[in-house]
């Protein structure tokens, strides 16, 4: 089979390698990709930025979905012809996240999807809902449920409840699809009108240039009759952790996800003590969310925003397209 | 002033009573009522069945709305001109349900709504949103603070969750209709097919005449692959409880609201047990339920489902109507 | 190896089989079963009431602690020599409980404890803490769990708070020790003078002789400035819900454990309504749960109230013997 | 009467002057204040560091209890003789922090305790427990009352989890006794052998001198199997902040209650993440809160620590005392 496995860090070095098929031992079940998507985490890995030490060499991304063509001893909850995506951190079944759950991530700690055959433990697999294609379930595992994560599990947002997303990729068009379908109000911020137009075609409540209105907390609360709004999903960015301070209502939660910026931030504590903010970090989600967000989606059918699809023998040209920034919800890598 | 205040039980002595003009003492307001409506409360306590020992003359009913004509010293909160309603349990602000809280209820404890001035302290009301009428207000106290505190405090219902109803009263009428604004799939039964029908055209994802398939947890459980539904809004009948826990899933909840039939229940303990089912009693809600509901019900302008409005001078009628039992919604008195 | 399977229901049916040696599989440990403990549970199975259905035969008792002796192939958590103790409900690994997760009781839906030799799945075991023996750590598989999940998961007891323990069972004496631990008040009810004795000495905060006086909810609201009980651990009885509903404070919850009496019981829905109780089935506990428990025991290095302790030959007089009623704590069964 | 009121900032304009008596106006009530105990924010007040802009003249302190001598019209829940508290929030009676419940602090926002006399609402004040004197009850507002909101509401600490305290202050000292009243282990830090043998002798489990070891996280790994601890109680402190990050288990929770140091502070982002860490701002508590502690205290005597008592005409010494910072629990001040 070919598989993206890089043996030294940088985008030049992306290009399919001939492995050997794998098989599935006990427990174990095989699944055939179909789709791929990525996200910034897959970019910084490549360049190495995301974990300098990372063992070489590895079979990159992490969101992938695909129908499973063989299966190993022992196998109970997975039948050959399933369609399935994986999950994330394969070890997060269910309950708090603890330091053992978190070891195990797909295309970081152990191999991952951008390969034709992946092996994979038959509880790191869920079915994807049956209205979904390949491409669709391929936008799940990272994006989607970290923004499920964020707003039914860390926060329980609620009808009436004000969301304020950050820019307009994978994780912050899923958390507008996903605040909408809970009845919430959601503000947009973006550098490019044309991206919050598109948002506002997808329910976006209000929106604001953050290049031409730098002060969007501000904005944020004459929106909120100077309440504030009840959770922020803050996706990072150097400059915006300030803002999400100001921006957030007393006892509200700024749900911390992004790695898009700097790692350093300043934290201004009398903010944070006084309107008693809750910071909570967020990372990705368990396999029980998984299967609870897909109750959801299957319900209301949403449609996940995919941006443009790369075939497989051009995922590095994917890498790059990501790398400008300019996408607007998923970018995908298609397989066979 | 008129005012319905009995001095005795029984429809029969249902009339207006000329009384003094109220005035507001300090921290006080004067209301002028414009709209009531009616709840199986206010008919239980009409007939003597609520509270046999109930404190008697007392002005009748728990739901009202008006405007502020007049406020005492120290009024801070609340303006003349204010369009407010009356919360029912004057005393829960905030926080968790105690003893203390739970006395002082509107139309019980102490003389209610239907009346053409009402004298409530300024905690004791609360701003209706803009987009209502008094009559729209009037439906919220009871039915949909009930149904509110039930779906989004008590439990937390997100997307994808399902909720059972029982008939189309005003809880249940509100229940479908948050349940849908916060991303649920609603099923629900009636004796009626007509009741049913114009219960789908309010969102209801699937419908079940209870008369004709008594056994309706059978019906939730294959609704839900065999699952069973996440919360069951239980308005009473001294049939439905065992159907419900029949039909709640394992881990869910039962919100126990009615008191529409014989207040004794068999309990069977080892389906609680085994599934582990929580059954909570809902009481109302607290103002602070109350405002967050009205964030919502403004953010959707959503509208109450009013069945018939009697006038002032009829409001026994409207308690005849009520006890009926063919109402869907609320039953309103207009006041000029 | 020996093992008390039975064929037949009927404590007459209680006699050592011999049975093959069984061998650990792919994922799974082989114990060496030293102590077994009982629960009401496994009296009532053996009895045919439990589940007249149950499927036989099968090997009885739920709790039971061993030695590793031996480990399948892929086991990665178990050591050989490992002290363990296994977990009663095989699928509950975290989380909340569902159906699936519900199945695979020991003693019950799968073959149980009381045998040398044990083969169970990796994750159905447990570590037992260092500072306990065999017999000690047998105790703790129902009764401790439940009352751990109770008073630490279900509910949040804090300092301060008042918990109210029914009778002097294993789950009542556990529901004792953690609350104390928790910084809890705790009032007793006994139907022996000398059983709440021996309870005042292991901490008990107040006790009454419900024999003597069986309206103990009116001392309970004594005792509690007439506010009520913030959690009452009901272990069943057909007596004891009403009392339970009128000793629990508005916003409390009624742990419902119980399988000790009737299974069908009057609920009085007004006082559940206007109190706002919670009724909240209890069935057992997670791995994660007993896990967290342990740490608790390890830290303060509780000790298990052991009421008496039977040799493997003589399990029919353990079982006479608790079925008899007058144990305080738990009964034993030791093996070599 | 005779006030610590300062007309601009500065430890050297503390000096009592004479005030006429104030008297009690409707739902208002006059306290004779007997003790008063001082908060690292009375100290930053008096600077004109904790808010620059505050509006002068104003009366100092947050926390002090005394005996109520007269009431005004319609106070219904408190009595003359009754001995009480102030809560520092006096707009804070019950649910969660809003911006509106936020103003009004004592010694802040409005007049503090630092008088013979001063004029609350009757909902502004708490009863003491019986078992206190007025210096005991003197410690409570702000330092107990922050350390029950981080460990009993913010989180819920329970029997076997671990608790890590930073130096010997009120906030720290509380938060030691009302973590072992909960059934924790309690980590702690200091720069000084000396206090580190005291808290050893009210509990400490472990301790650590963070001059000789700056890098107490690794310390706590150690003692927590690798795992962190539960929560961390950070006071802060500069260098504090990176610690608890690495201090702090995976899903585990940091309450932020600091204004000891700098307030800016550096924030690791993929450790948040990836721990999935909660950073929570605590200030203070509510009035509900404030009454779920007494219970506590009185169920458990607890003895307040006291450092130091000064008489209110050398309260400059107390402040003076205060600054240098080689206290351990409360620096108090007794009037007459």
């Amino acid at each position: 089979m070919l598989a993206y496995q890089i043996s030294q860090f940088g985008l030049e070095n992306l290009k399919p390698t001939s492995l050997p098929d794998p098989q599935p031992g006990p427990s174990q079940v095989l699944v055939r990709v179909h789709a791929v998507s990525l996200n910034f985490r897959d970019l910084s890995i490549v360049r190495g930025k995301y974990n300098p030490k990372m063992h070489l060499p590895r079979i990159l991304c992490s969101d992938g979905a695909g129908e499973v063509v063989a299966i190993g001893d022992g196998v109970t909850r997975v039948r050959v012809g399933d369609r399935v995506a994986g999950i994330i951190l394969q070890n997060w079944q269910d309950g708090e996240l603890t330091a053992a759950k978190a070891k195990g991530a797909l295309g970081g700690d152990i191999d991952g999807m951008l390969a034709e055959l992946v092996v994979l433990h038959e509880s790191g697999v869920v079915p994807i809902p049956d209205y979904m294609t390949y491409q669709q379930a391929a936008t799940l595992p990272c994006a989607a449920l970290t923004a499920w994560h964020a707003l039914t599990v860390a926060t329980q947002v609620k009808a009436g409840d004000t969301v304020v997303i950050q820019g307009t990729g994978g994780v912050s068009i899923f958390a507008l699809q996903f605040a909408k379908l809970l009845g919430a109000r959601v503000l947009g911020t973006s550098s490019s009108d044309d991206k919050l137009r598109r948002a506002y075609s997808m329910g976006l409540d209000a929106a604001l240039n953050y290049h031409r209105h730098p002060d969007w907390a501000k904005w944020v609360l004459e929106q909120t009759n100077g309440v504030g709004a009840d959770v922020v999903v803050e996706v990072g960015g150097a400059e915006t952790l300030s803002q999400s301070f100001a921006a957030v209502r007393s006892s509200g939660t700024i749900a911390l996800i992004g790695v898009l910026s700097g790692t350093e931030q300043p934290l201004y504590i009398p903010l944070l003590l006084h309107k008693q903010i809750r910071l909570q970090g967020i990372y990705v989600g368990s396999r029980a969310m998984f299967l609870s967000m897909n109750q959801a989606l299957s319900l209301h059918r949403l449609q996940p925003t995919m941006c443009k699809t790369f075939p497989f023998s051009a995922a590095r040209d994917a890498f790059e397209y990501m790398a400008n920034g300019s996408h607007f919800g998923k970018v995908l890598i298609a397989l066979a």
